[in-house]
């Protein structure tokens, strides 16, 4: 079993990394060879396979074809640059997001005509493919009208994922993920930080600020949850997909007001007076646009599972992150 | 006013350069210059304002460039190859449906850059966005998801279409039209040909071949219908339109019996008795996934308007169609 995963270097990729090591097989088959790409080369995990790491755009002209040159069987693409710099730059967003994806595409479809070659192929689409007018509970049969370019990037790749899937140039599976909560590392200037960091900064004992009501909604899963339904599409039989290749995964419809209570049942009012309320309308605004909750009914028919209470992903947290540790001991 | 149609020499194409010449103005401004482009250069219409033909492939560098240099006020983008030929040539298919649809885009925005130039798009795009799971009437919040490559690359247009207009780069609208009843010429090997040949061979005294049941149910619209689609399009105030930049069109329901019983009405048993039942099960199959109906009231709340019985879409046909007359007078 030869895989490639794209994006390697990011939160997700370190993680899934780490989660191939520790079970060394998918679908039954030993890894043999890990090809980790990113736009700066992956750190090469301590673990006894063939690893190639390597520092690569996907959207310049020949960088898809030279990682599919091996032919792995699992691809894990998750390489994309994020929402907030896909809209700040169009052409940027649109070459990578967009182009990038293709060009991986391509180059699969081109390596089958020279000899049979039809591998896994696992997309992360994200639930930004959604955007006004938005049901209060979204089906996997709603209509994709992302808000931003990033989510109409996804929206393509998804279509893209679905045609070439259908044709047999690849076996096609893309996983909608959940806004990820508990986000490890430092705070960031994207709109969801917040989601995050309310909970993480206060069970190290640090504030935390909270620029939005307690009464949004959204939905959530932890990392861990994340690599589950990665590692999940990566196993299971994609025909009773059809022509709907992407899923919505399962994730928490939560409000922060929930959020904030999990956090005192975990830590205690203490950790919850270091949340510090400071409306931000302009945070407000972009989050109101937002989806609440989805219908993952079909994903979860397919076995994916994800947090069912938020005291669950402040948990997982907490054994996941070794930065989380101190707060465990307070 | 300087108009571009790329796709002019098409039947749709050249319906809709006539019906300019007709009314010679839009937005109540008069009409100064056509521009009509196809992959062969398009008749000269007769028609006192500069016209400029040309045979261009947008997806070729630099030629969408050239075309949006004059920087028409209004473009209508027509241009793509069918679906039969886009499922049979993949290659193609994407070049021309998807490269040369976002080369036109791309050329807009950034002749926009240089100095501002924000021009109405009339993008048209196809019920064929639809595919499985289909309800039985289709809103314009159900999701796309087509079973061609032809359905995918119009409704990756669709997608881009709504970005680049979000973004101010153009003032976009698509129109998805139905099928269209009853197209004029001889009959074509199209799955759906039958649709328009069980009427229009029998108008004319000849015989028509029906290859599917009579309870087959589809949505159809007149060419003159698609035409009044296309300039409603380049007049009214997109605002409305929200994120949902593309709209289905409104059509009409029917089933193979519905037509053939207003053949009856309109031309007799006579002509009934020329649709010659062949039952064709590829056929069949083929139209088994197609939409029976569409919930098209976005649409016809903006004032796009179709036909409301089959009756009304033969005499559109024998008003319209010259070729047509030699049965009016039988």
């Amino acid at each position: 079993m030869k895989i490639l995963i794209t994006g390697a270097a990011g939160m997700i990729g370190r993680k899934l990394v780490r989660a191939l090591m520790r079970s060394g097989k998918v679908r039954g088959q030993p890894i043999r060879r890990l090809i980790l790409a990113d736009i700066v080369a992956p750190e090469a995990p301590d673990f006894d396979v063939e690893i190639e790491t390597l520092a690569t755009d996907l959207s310049q002209p020949g960088a898809a074809e030279s990682l599919i040159a091996q032919r792995p069987d699992l691809i894990f693409h998750l390489a994309a640059i994020v929402s907030g710099e896909a809209e700040a730059d169009f052409e940027k967003g649109y070459r990578v997001n967009l182009d990038g994806t293709r060009a991986l595409f391509e180059a699969i479809r081109l390596a089958g005509r020279e000899r049979p070659y039809v591998p896994r192929l696992v997309f992360t689409s994200s639930i930004v493919v959604f955007g006004n007018p938005l049901p209060p509970v979204i089906s996997d049969s709603h209509c994709l009208t992302p808000l931003t370019s990033y989510g109409t990037q996804k929206a393509i790749c998804e279509l893209l994922l679905a045609d070439y899937s259908r044709h047999g140039f690849f076996d096609g599976i893309g996983i909608r993920l959940p806004t990820i909560s508990i986000r490890p590392g430092k705070p960031n200037k994207a709109a969801s930080g917040f989601f995050s960091s309310i909970l993480r900064e206060p069970l190290i004992g640090e504030e935390a600020i909270l620029p939005v009501s307690e009464t949004v909604r959204h939905w959530f899963a932890s990392p861990r949850a994340a690599i589950g339904f990665l590692l999940h599409a990566a196993e299971i039989d994609t025909r009773p997909l059809g022509q709907l290749r992407t899923l919505t995964m399962p994730g928490l419809s939560a409000t922060v007001g929930d959020q904030i209570e999990a956090l005192r049942r975990v830590a205690g009012d203490e950790a919850v007076r270091l949340i510090r309320r400071e409306p931000d309308s302009d945070i407000a605004a972009i989050i109101a646009g937002w989806p609440q909750g989805f219908d993952a009914r079909r994903a979860e028919e397919l076995g994916f599972r994800g947090e069912t209470s938020f005291e669950d992903i402040i948990r997982v947290h907490l054994e996941d992150e070794p930065e989380s540790r101190i707060a465990e001991h307070n």
